[in-house]
């Protein structure tokens, strides 16, 4: 398995997955009478992020994880979106953005250093550790936790919409 | 990175890292003044699994990737808990079956076939792919579930609990 697959390949095909449930989401509202917008605001604990932010990072995660691998210079995507419609065209931008990637370039990022600076705390990996051990951790949890947060609402999804396999 | 430590070494971080949250939950819940296996009937949509049952799948899906992965039979667990004190045992059954995995076994499970029967369908994986796009994302959202339904109910936890970099 390349790291390519591993990353932008796993990448693509969770994004379509988020992209399909946030498009279900909205189903679901009209069908219920209300604003599909509506569900943004949901969050599981007051001190926790609504489900635009989950969105939010999740893009980000996918985006910047590629970006570090290919040694690219990441985007920039501001976080104004307060729609669904905002953030399909969110997702659609990364997807975007992450096909345009040399697989050779991704591939060759295995041994590649990466560093973060998370809340003033410097974290050195190295690409293959970094994907396995931080990106793919965080981005599974954002988008279980936007997958959790459209259940909580009511929207009738199941682990197949999750895993992209409906 | 080895396919051993893309998926033992990551299962035995992550289950670590539960671990811990479920005694996070514990002192919380004695700090709060109210036994702390009231927790385990948490669950975030009446047609989702509760709290025991998360734990007990990503339980599951630690130890059957791990022996799919490796070419040995699945040792069975008996989804029989109904307290805290027994999910930490039913964890720390699985940390010792995967520890006693011999690695070259694990590594030399790249291309081995896996089919998977789920209700009623078969899914044909080769082993590194059955980790990326099955084992690895379900995990994931067990584990990140376990942690929504735990923060939910008034548990102190933040990322760095989940990431098991506390």
């Amino acid at each position: 398995m390349s790291l390519y697959r591993r990353s932008v390949t796993v990448f693509q095909h969770n994004l379509r997955a988020l992209d399909r449930m946030l498009s279900l989401a909205e189903a679901n509202a009209e069908a219920r009478g209300f604003e599909a917008d509506k569900f943004l605001a949901g969050r599981l604990a007051p001190d926790m992020f609504p489900l635009t932010r989950q969105i939010q990072i999740a893009c980000d995660l996918a985006k910047g994880a590629s970006a570090r691998l290919a040694g690219v210079e990441i985007p920039k995507h501001e976080d104004s979106e307060t729609t669904l419609a905002e953030l399909h065209a969110r997702i659609a931008k990364v997807q975007d953005f992450i096909a345009s990637l040399d697989a050779d370039a991704v591939n060759a990022g295995e041994q590649r250093p990466i560093t973060l600076s998370i809340q003033g705390n410097e974290l050195n990996f190295v690409g293959a550790e970094y994907l396995d051990t931080w990106a793919l951790p965080n981005f599974y949890f954002h988008l279980s936790t936007a997958y959790n947060l459209l259940r909580m609402q009511g929207v009738p999804l199941g682990k197949r919409d999750f895993l992209g396999r409906a």
